[in-house]
């Protein structure tokens, strides 16, 4: 296999998987985004090349050329890691380079990661399916608009479909998706909770409700729980300290 | 930590993550469910008391009982993990063992797994999000009914939600789900995929649309993928073969 797809997972370094972990251990190259835990980066041999691609503002790759970085490196037979944070095919634009290593014709594989949509309200003691509570849970970009664009977000009928519903990339864009999901009929009382780099050191956690969302000020990444489990903390410690 | 609540990951064995692997590894007692693989009971040390409660039918240990051995071997100061396949806080039920050990006052921690349904479908080359066809991804158990039971599932609005849906343990309902969706306005030719098993060299896929998931024939554990990703095959290898 020339260029594996692999989850880092949530932030926790201990969250990568084992094959994760035997991948980089190996690796020629290791290609990897902004917000993956750079103790990972020790994992890859002494002599490997470290390419940042990571999205920051004013500073990020565009998808075409990680693409293009992906065949060149695959072609030419190097052990290629692609670490991509959480899992590759949830909100990862990890299908797009699969597409593109697909057509290009170099072999690769998917190794997926502990996505932070469900790790993420773990950390804060949030189970996001729970007895009684919720037997489904969405999850959702807060960036992409609504409906109107070709797979748009319909906020009305996920608000209406009354499960978990998990926002990531959302905070910039909080007042309004409150008041799609509010205007969609959920109870502006509905429970919320915001958690800041979950799983990591740099964890926080704030609690509110619908209502209260827009007055949440924690900046990206952030994951946003919407409905009765994120009233819930089920974690070991109290839930504005790390995980661990 | 007395009591670990582990997600074992969806199948393949190398998606345990380290945290999980180094809790194995020094394990005095394992509590571990029918689905998860069997290659992870051999990184609990020799003398390691390993504990079946998994649900067969016929065979399974109630849910109050397997929090009451939580309890009492975690008050005993002995290393448990509790050992749950996919991720214990999505359908997992780990939220209620929490709750258990909560009100006990045994310490307790959780460790996220890799969610067979984010998994499953990427071990059949189907990324849940796509850029242009999904920007959401809602996942449901087929087993608990409609929104009439408390935190019941309302299939209209999840329908209607137009995102990618992966319903777990559904198969046996699937002819009730499938009516449905096409009654909530889902078109009967949206693709659909059953993965079998997903991660493991027990995987098998069978795609279709919404029309045909009556007649797909494969038993539990199955993962019904519906929406236009569905139809996408970003995998290494043929669909029908396993991930790796």
């Amino acid at each position: 296999m020339t260029v594996s797809l692999v989850g880092a997972g949530p932030g926790d370094p201990g969250l990568l998987t084992l094959r994760g972990a035997e991948l980089l251990a190996t690796a020629d190259v290791v290609i990897y985004d902004r917000l993956i835990a750079h103790e990972l980066l020790e994992r890859a041999p002494a002599g490997a090349e470290l390419i940042n691609v990571g999205k920051s503002p004013g500073a990020s790759t565009p998808q075409s050329e990680i693409n293009e970085q992906l065949i060149e490196h695959g072609r030419a037979g190097r052990r290629v890691v692609r670490l991509k944070g959480g899992d590759p095919f949830v909100f990862g634009r990890g299908g797009e380079e699969a597409e593109a290593l697909r057509t290009a014709g170099v072999d690769f594989e998917v190794v997926p990661g502990v996505s932070s949509a469900f790790a993420a309200p773990a950390a804060a003691g949030i189970p996001v399916t729970h007895r009684g509570m919720a037997t489904s849970v969405s999850v959702v970009t807060g960036h992409v608009g609504d409906q109107s664009a070709p797979g748009g977000v319909d906020w009305h009928s996920l608000g209406r479909a009354g499960g978990t519903l998990v926002i990531l990339m959302g905070m910039s864009d909080r007042e309004r998706i409150a008041a799609e999901l509010i205007g969609s009929g959920r109870d502006a009382d509905t429970p919320v909770a915001v958690v800041h780099w979950g799983t990591t050191r740099q964890q926080q956690v704030v609690r509110s409700t619908l209502g209260g969302l827009a007055s949440i000020d924690l900046p990206a990444p952030s994951a946003i729980v919407v409905g009765p489990v994120a009233a819930l903390d089920l974690g070991p410690k109290t839930s504005d300290s790390p995980a661990r």
